[in-house]
């Protein structure tokens, strides 16, 4: 079985299995970057999260676990009723159903790799 | 229900649920580095797999899905009868059970996220 799923969606070019995906900063280009999938899989899904500075996501909550990883950049994100500064190489874990918010402090990217609930 | 799990076997301090774990390169600390378990939760386990240039890791089969992102240095990375080069900021999906094989070029640090079976 292929657990390859094709998300149409997404607005960047995506991986495949085996294929090479490239996650570095985006550097200048973040300025004009767009959230992408980059890819999905049978459990997983991976996202670039682009979140300008200024920008909030409000509160809410994911169906599935998440760990948050910063590619560039600062955000605040609170979770767990902290609010945690999160700059590159900085990683969290949020459980499934963890009401979290965002916040840009400095342009940036956060990788998320997001856990499929299983059907 | 408290997804989190201790993993005593690691050698390096993991995070907990909203704990913000340090994922940067580990840069002059490289050499003297030891793979480590970051965190372990319901689904998913993210590890620091740390590979000397010149160390191989013969094939093996994973029992679940990994996304493979290489933090720092460079790999050789063997899957899908193909050797892709992984450098920092690189990143590649692996389904469940699919045979790969892991080279050192440079040293080198890979963050794998691992997707656990459920039981």
């Amino acid at each position: 079985m292929n657990p390859w799923i094709c998300d149409r969606t997404s607005p960047l070019s995506r991986g495949k299995p085996g294929e090479v995906v490239d996650v570095r900063p985006l550097g200048s280009a973040l300025a004009s970057a767009q959230t992408a999938t980059l890819f999905r899989a049978e459990q997983v899904e991976v996202r670039r999260l682009v979140v300008p500075a200024g920008k909030e996501i409000e509160e809410h909550k994911a169906k599935g676990e998440i760990v948050v990883h910063c590619l560039e950049g600062k955000v605040a994100y609170t979770a767990f009723d902290k609010t945690h500064t999160l700059e590159a190489g900085k990683l969290l874990y949020l459980p499934t159903g963890e009401p979290h918010s965002v916040k840009g402090i400095e342009d940036a990217s956060l990788l998320l790799t997001i856990l499929l609930p299983k059907h």
